[in-house]
């Protein structure tokens, strides 16, 4: 029997002797890399916390401990620890574990994650609470030097230093975020990685006055005064967190030691941890970027199954095709440069490049900054992480109605990352934005036809949204704003971007039924008259749209008032959408599936809609 | 003839001697408060910006250099030595200069401003403009200490720093927001300005070198090294800006001389300025927080005409009651204690008070955090700033289904700050939020009944919006979903909140008439049906809607969609609402008037939809 099968619970972790720890971090190394290979998911960082998270459930109990995970995509040693160990072939599957922490599938996942930089600002509100409620658990938080670069982050670890509540924040510091890390605060991080043996030092301390607790307790503004000399200043002791570190992250017995020390000084402590990317497979070691997300890959050659073109790189390689032509064009990811197509660019274009670290709100500022003097900035971010930019779209981006164009990636459903990432509510708040015009591409012709027109023949706030993965049947291109793509009778199908996939299907499904419809896919969204689409509506009376986002401000919803104010009146109407947005993790197909939004769902929704709306 | 009146541009402020300075000063100060004390407006952080605003006059011509203020409301100044002088007394006043920069007002404003912390990203977003096009103007951000609690201020420092673009932030630092400062930032600051005369050490430092130009400017390293044995490091150095200061901010020609150096720079410079808010006017010397944000006043005794009784009163009067009686209730805001009414819960309750600091990102995620252990926030937010936390009311909220509350102050149109400020977006925002309920009183009693329904009736994360200013002849209070306030035959009115007032008064009109108006009041909504008011849509067969918020999202959309969705054909429909939602400043009279959202138009547009919809 290894040593892990013997782990259902952070207290067998506690129960381990120290021999344990070491071939325990190689079995869950091997462990991880044999799953994850068949699973797909993080498997980088993961690798890179094991040592950390083994130590974590040593000093903490998890079951009331609350121990929250930034980002989270870091978490999966912790739910092998955990009792999850046997359920870990279903993750990021159809009703599987989910990739990130959930606190509806154990209580030992304080909270959610997904969206970098909040750690922090959560875990200080638990500790807040526990003061408040008279209780003794204890509160950490991990977060990675990617999500330091998010001013969330900053505003929970000032918030965190003034509060002086009692709580340990572990920076896991890795040196890289998903792409390496840019701006100031990496540059402070490394000088501080460079430091001399202020940990050793430590030791010494402790040990020295271990021996005599009540002088130990007693002598805190010693301590501070020591700590004054040989901890030169940094950012995170001057808005007056308490620092530890520099910790080796790979030794269980060091970092175990120094967060006992960060947990009983019951003040807002941060500990800082380094650690190393892909830490013991060697492949990931040595890329850890291509190994942060990954497919299915062969765990003998670390060789990744080839995956097919996807909209992001057409968008990347249509973006340095217009950017050889005008000079004005500088394109701008958060962090994201390989994932929204853009390394190409950064490459080709390096002055025209910034990647802004995890920072939309400031990426979004910084484009209108750019606008405002005359250039054309392209900003390509993830749907769902474009929701941090919500106030800068309207404040700095549309009352100026500046020309900034967003590359909304992964819009619609994202698979296997689940409820956090899927990209369904930006239709809603996009449109929200005064001016903005949202262009919806279902091809990749089409992507580079309308991103080129968004870039050169559209004027202010210009979203252009497209999803993960690749094109489907549709294969054309369109620069119209509405296309009919079948005439038909009975009924009017509307949709936007791939979904015309889903519906040219549902049509043909239909047609052989002997219902005849009417196709209008709808590719530019604005505060403008759907002309073509409600020419159809009034022919045919009866409206069914299928939409991959969430039901409030969808474009069915917009088009039903049109039609109102325009005096069309319907016979029958349906709107087929994601309902209130919270769409679990599996493959699109699946997720599609289970919201009545494949081909054979809109059809059956069309045949019900004709027979009820007989008259 | 005054030396103000000279003054018609930038130039004539480069034209000034020396000894023009101080008087030009002390007329400055006379002619705010004469103008402020009538119109209303910003004046204590006027008052305190009156030196520093000459000394970045006399060293950049704002028509070309571009200098980007932070919130904006300190740019009174900069305004009337740009021009705009004879036109002071039309601010913030219906078709009048705006409170805040404008670029459609003069080119002198580079930027917009109203929400905090944008600058130093739209700044950067300039400079780098500034470099890719081989142009050379300046760009210089002024941002107060503030706004330096929001994480955004903190994305562009660190951006601004790892960038070495030529640029210069100026931290306007007055040691308070328009709350006193929270968070280790102002800690930090606070411990910077005591320290010992480094400005003057740089004085002496730069006389020496100026006489030898070559040995200045090739002693880089040099002088690097002598202000790291001078100046402690801090976080500003740390994060890799050049820092300068702090600077004495009520000394013309210090600021003017400090401001060149760090324009010579030609990299990321911050220069850090203490100035005093309120300045010169004694009563705003002693109360600056008072004098923030005024209406008209007396100049001579500093006296304000009182105020009637607001929503914001009613919220925190409120809120201590149920906090008495349940000490669950945690009170949170972002740096507008007074502002939401929530001083009193301040003092009566300590301990469950939070100031987030402008912050309402962390605010929003901290709040998530404290209604995961069990207690009950309760975050009281202008509308329009909580835009800063929409992806955390999604994600750190909303996913879980916390039960937060959140009251929505200052919704809908909030009268002179204009279009910045106006709270048009929410319905909108909120409604996306999965299983958000928005609630929406009328009346002082109806806040309060509501706000005790949010707290111990409902689930998951619910809005209490409510209007700046005060209650309207609708003084009932209902907690039910929807109300019938007039039966009638000839077409449902429909409204939410106070537009309840107009639309009563619409009805009256529409009666004397003989257009007989069925009145239905929505005080609830969330993805539910609206029974009652599809109940009178199916008898009237006639829609009107008014609503105080923009087109997308609105609750009259939503409604048009159940109707459609629920087989109700109507003969007319017509939303009346804010379009696209920019709205200008002027009184809420005015701007509701210039909208079609005033009683009068609300009778014309049902008249017309009468008319029309006659079959």
């Amino acid at each position: 029997m290894s040593i892990l099968e013997k782990i259902q619970s952070s207290d067998d972790v506690k129960k381990l002797s120290e021999e344990e720890l070491e071939p325990l971090c190689a079995e869950l190394r091997a462990f991880l890399v044999e799953h994850v290979s068949k699973t797909g998911g993080h498997l980088a960082s993961n690798l890179g916390t094991v040592e950390l998270t083994l130590a974590l459930h040593r000093v903490y109990d998890t079951k009331t401990d609350r121990l929250v995970f930034d980002v989270g995509h870091q978490s999966y040693i912790h739910k092998i620890l955990t009792g999850r160990r046997d359920r870990f072939s279903t993750l990021r599957q159809y009703g599987g574990l989910s990739g990130f922490p959930k606190p509806r599938e154990a209580e030992d996942d304080a909270f959610i994650a997904g969206h970098a930089s909040n750690s922090v600002s959560v875990a200080l509100g638990m500790a807040k609470a526990r003061s408040l409620s008279h209780q003794d658990y204890d509160v950490v938080a991990v977060i990675g030097d990617g999500a330091l670069t998010g001013g969330l982050a900053y505003e929970g670890l000032t918030a965190a230093a003034a509060s002086g509540e009692s709580m340990v924040i572990v920076l896991n510091d890795n040196n890289m975020s998903i792409d390496p890390n840019v701006g100031g605060m990496a540059r402070l991080l490394q000088r501080m990685r460079v430091r001399p043996g202020y940990f050793n030092f430590k030791r010494w301390y402790r040990e020295l006055f271990s021996h005599m607790p009540p002088l130990y307790r007693l002598n805190h503004s010693v301590k501070e005064w020591v700590k004054s000399q040989v901890l030169p200043d940094n950012m995170l002791s001057a808005i007056g967190l308490d620092y530890m570190g520099p910790v080796d992250g790979h030794d269980v017995k060091q970092l175990e030691c120094v967060l006992r020390w960060a947990k009983e000084m019951k003040r807002p402590v941060l500990v800082h941890v380094l650690t190393q990317k892909g830490k013991g497979y060697p492949y990931a070691e040595e890329h850890p970027e291509l190994y942060h997300g990954v497919g299915p890959f062969d765990p003998e050659t670390g060789v990744m199954k080839s995956s097919c073109k996807c909209f992001s790189e057409v968008f990347g390689e249509s973006l340095c095709e217009f950017a050889s032509a005008s000079d004005k064009i500088v394109a701008i990811t958060a962090a994201m440069a390989s994932g929204t197509g853009l390394d190409r660019f950064a490459v080709q274009f390096p002055e025209r490049f910034v990647d802004a670290g995890i920072a939309e709100g400031h990426a979004t500022a910084f484009a209108a900054g750019l606008a405002k003097q005359g250039l054309l900035p392209v900003f390509a971010v993830y749907s769902s992480f474009l929701q941090r930019g919500f106030d800068m779209l309207i404040h700095d981006v549309s009352l100026l109605g500046l020309h900034v164009v967003f590359g909304v990636d992964r819009a619609g459903i994202v698979g296997s990352d689940g409820e956090t990432h899927h990209g369904v509510f930006d239709l809603s708040y996009l449109h929200t934005v005064p001016g903005m015009q949202i262009l919806c591409p279902a091809s990749f012709r089409e992507l580079h036809d309308q991103l080129q027109r968004a870039l050169f023949a559209l004027h202010g706030p210009v979203a252009i949204r497209y999803p993960r993965g690749g094109e489907g049947e549709y294969k054309a291109s369109s620069c119209e704003d509405e296309q009919l793509l079948r005439e038909g009778a009975d009924l009017t199908l509307l949709c936007c971007g791939t979904m015309v996939n889903e519906a040219l299907a549902a049509a043909r499904i239909l047609e052989e039924k002997g219902i005849s419809v009417e196709l209008v896919k709808l590719n530019r969204i604005a505060s403008d008259l759907f002309p073509l689409a409600l020419a159809s509506l009034q022919k045919t009376r009866r409206m069914l749209m299928a939409e991959e986002v969430c039901a409030t401000g969808c474009v069915g919803e917009l088009l039903l008032q049109q039609a109102a104010e325009q005096g069309i009146t319907l016979k029958a109407a349906k709107l087929l959408n994601l309902g209130e947005g919270i769409v679990a993790h599996g493959t699109r197909t699946e997720l599609l599936r289970d919201h009545g939004l494949d081909a054979a769902s809109i059809a059956d929704a069309a045949e019900r809609l004709c027979a009820e709306g007989k008259q």
